[in-house]
């Protein structure tokens, strides 16, 4: 490989009646040292650069290593639209269409075509208006690469991996189970190595219960479960920290002490990255075997068309991308 | 009432052998604009001055206005203490002595000898070790003022009431009832309004769920007891935003739309507040006929004797009644 050779990003566009298209001119407008493949159909970008009012040059990717990227320019893997979109209206004659953006990305990761591929939002009813059963992106790479994955947030101050993730708050306590933490804390270490190639990861594990349960005063799930876990893990020679209770974990003085946190459900940990780095925060699925970064917004139909989406969160996504790259390269 | 009077603050030391007595030497040496009397025993006192090693003039109490402090002196609510204090090692046989100065403080603030009572730290432990039934602060007060009462905790930037507080997680969904969440909407408003002097308070509800239940998709709550209750209450007159997802509820743009958030449990909020105003973050008790704010933090046992415990929080928690004061005499 070309030791110049700017890292080779697949970005899929997402819903075509989303923001995505859009987000993508816009990315295209930065000087971010990276070659961009987009993977979407051609047509789809050059109306989106006339609803941005940009100027973009569009390039057949030829798979070939490009040691320069000029500000808005941007490589084009071709994937034909199934029908032509109309902004803020998905379409789910698009579904089959967004889905081989997606097998494009991963496939080529896996085949070593992309370093990393970083995804703008898409619209699952849409997806599954067409008959298609489709529960995300995450779930979708997580089944075409028979990879076990844990949703991880981050921001470039704070990184939180979570135990559960889109469950209602009363089906959060059975779902903490000791042989599921203990998976997902062997994907979150081995990731924290893998990919940010940190030797030793220091990972804090927040109680499920507040206070962490209090010796059992409020809740038993930290004796009964989460301690023994971490306990036997820790014999394995992962340095884990905690139960902690989630309130006091994220103060400046406990910072420094990890490098991840582990949470046991959604809105114990969010409310705390995105209060503080609501543009910067970033989704990435720990466990596939290629670098996946997405924004953490959804289509924004509202806004889609008007040129007016905000890129932040892509920018975001791919600097994220970038950095884990960069970290694979130097270990 | 003498109109340049200072305000004056019943200050309980809390447990003797805890680091509350020497918080309040390092109160009593700031030059806060305030009447400190501190609730305690005198010799308690003079003990903890000399850990500190500072100085400090103790006036035994007489009740009258005064409309001057010097920093380093301090008027004495004298009440005795039921065995010398031995920093670190809390005693039973103080248990009577601590519940004593609460009931002081307490009566003194409901007959109007105080404007609002300030509380360091106590041990529970120790008073239930005395044979007393006696689950902390807040429902001591509320038992003896015969009020129902909700907790908030509070940083000059954000105030956030709780539905739930201490209890398990896997309680919580059940104890989320349209009943209780009707009450507790009662007080915020009513407090925010008689404590807080906001004519037309605007309080942000939490969903329960991530997402606050996208719908029904992530948990029935929101549409089962949250949004009837939120419906009902906005027809009484009420300002109501919500269910809101936690995630984006604390992002910037959102902090200017409430005076006050409504969280429905511990660590979907009190994470957020504590990670970016730990040292100012203050514990209020709405609903109680008086004014009552308190530290945020423990005893600390292994800090009591040493003179080096920060009394940034104490300070904060003078602060905020402080502040409660002059709102209510400026209404």
């Amino acid at each position: 490989m070309n030791a110049n050779a700017l890292p080779r990003l697949a970005v899929t566009a997402g819903e075509p009646a989303g923001v995505g298209p859009e987000l993508l001119i816009r990315l295209a407008a930065t000087s971010l040292a990276a070659n961009f493949v987009a993977v979407t159909d051609r047509r789809l970008l050059e109306r989106a650069a006339a609803r941005c009012g940009a100027a973009i040059r569009l390039i057949d990717d030829d798979g070939l290593p490009v040691d320069h990227r000029d500000p808005g320019t941007l490589r084009v893997r071709h994937v034909d639209l199934g029908a032509p979109e109309t902004p803020g209206h998905p379409d789910p004659a698009n579904a089959q269409h967004v889905l081989s953006t997606l097998l494009e990305a991963a496939d080529g990761c896996m085949a070593g075509r992309y370093d990393a591929v970083v995804t703008a939002p898409l619209q699952k009813a849409s997806i599954n208006d067409a008959g298609v059963r489709f529960s995300g992106h995450t779930e979708f790479f997580a089944e075409h690469s028979r990879s076990q994955v844990v949703m991880m947030l981050a921001s470039p101050e704070l990184r939180v991996a979570l135990a559960t993730t889109h469950l209602p708050l009363s089906r959060v306590p059975a779902a903490i189970t000791a042989e599921g933490l203990q998976k997902t804390l062997h994907i979150v270490h081995d990731e924290m190595r893998a990919k940010f190639a940190i030797a030793q990861p220091r990972i804090a594990v927040l109680g499920l219960n507040p206070h962490a349960g209090e010796d059992g005063h409020l809740g038993r799930e930290e004796l009964d479960i989460i301690i023994p876990v971490l306990d036997a893990l820790r014999a394995q020679g992962m340095t884990l920290i905690g139960p902690m209770p989630a309130d006091t974990a994220f103060v400046p003085a406990q910072r420094s002490r990890y490098d991840a946190v582990l949470a046991m459900y959604h809105d114990q940990a969010l409310p705390v990255l995105k209060s503080e780095a609501f543009d910067r925060t970033v989704n990435l699925t720990l466990g596939l075997p290629f670098i996946r970064t997405s924004v953490d917004h959804g289509t924004a139909l509202d806004l889609a068309g008007t040129g007016r989406a905000d890129p932040s969160s892509l920018i975001a996504a791919v600097t994220m991308a970038l950095d884990l790259i960069a970290r694979r390269r130097a270990a």
